[in-house]
């Protein structure tokens, strides 16, 4: 067991979104994505076997899908993706979001 | 792909935590429970295989283990636990969380 204080361990760049693997183990991986307004994890996608989720921890923004569809992200929004299908973040304002991933990849 | 709006779909009950079942494939679980101040998830485990992530969305608490023992519980704070590990959380304001399990159970 152990706990992890994401928003005192890991903060913000102001170049690019910053990733922080706060867990890893043979049934998950779990990042913390911080985005500056602005900033964004490009849609992308995986040809693997399993799911991910991204939770909104705070701020707001998009998340993203393909063929430049968009859905509006805030706290408490969740968005379950295949590794496969195509999916992304862009924030409009500063934002933190939690992707949990499995099986791990 | 799907997106839930965890804030807007589920609320608190009176007499007890409140919980949602916002996700579940052969990948995952994903549940969302609600607890009013004073509300708690007494300790638990399960003798299965896998781990589970119980990450605070809003309000504060604490997160329970064997022999008593607690953590403070914040927004962004994630306890990582095997499912066979004793675990649980107590509200002392109205709090927010998601549980992710993998494999699910």
């Amino acid at each position: 067991m152990k706990k992890i204080e994401l928003f005192k361990e890991h903060g913000f760049k102001e170049l690019t979104f910053s990733n922080y693997l706060a867990h890893e183990s043979e049934y998950m991986k779990v990042i913390n994505f911080n985005f500056k307004a602005g900033q964004q994890l490009p849609v992308h996608a995986h040809e693997l076997e399993g799911e991910l989720t991204i939770a909104v921890l705070e701020g707001e923004g998009e998340f993203l899908a393909s063929d430049g569809a968009t859905m509006p992200a805030e706290p408490g929004d969740v968005l379950v993706s295949a590794i496969s299908e195509p999916h992304g973040v862009r924030a409009t304002t500063d934002m933190r979001v939690l992707v949990t991933i499995a099986p791990p990849i």
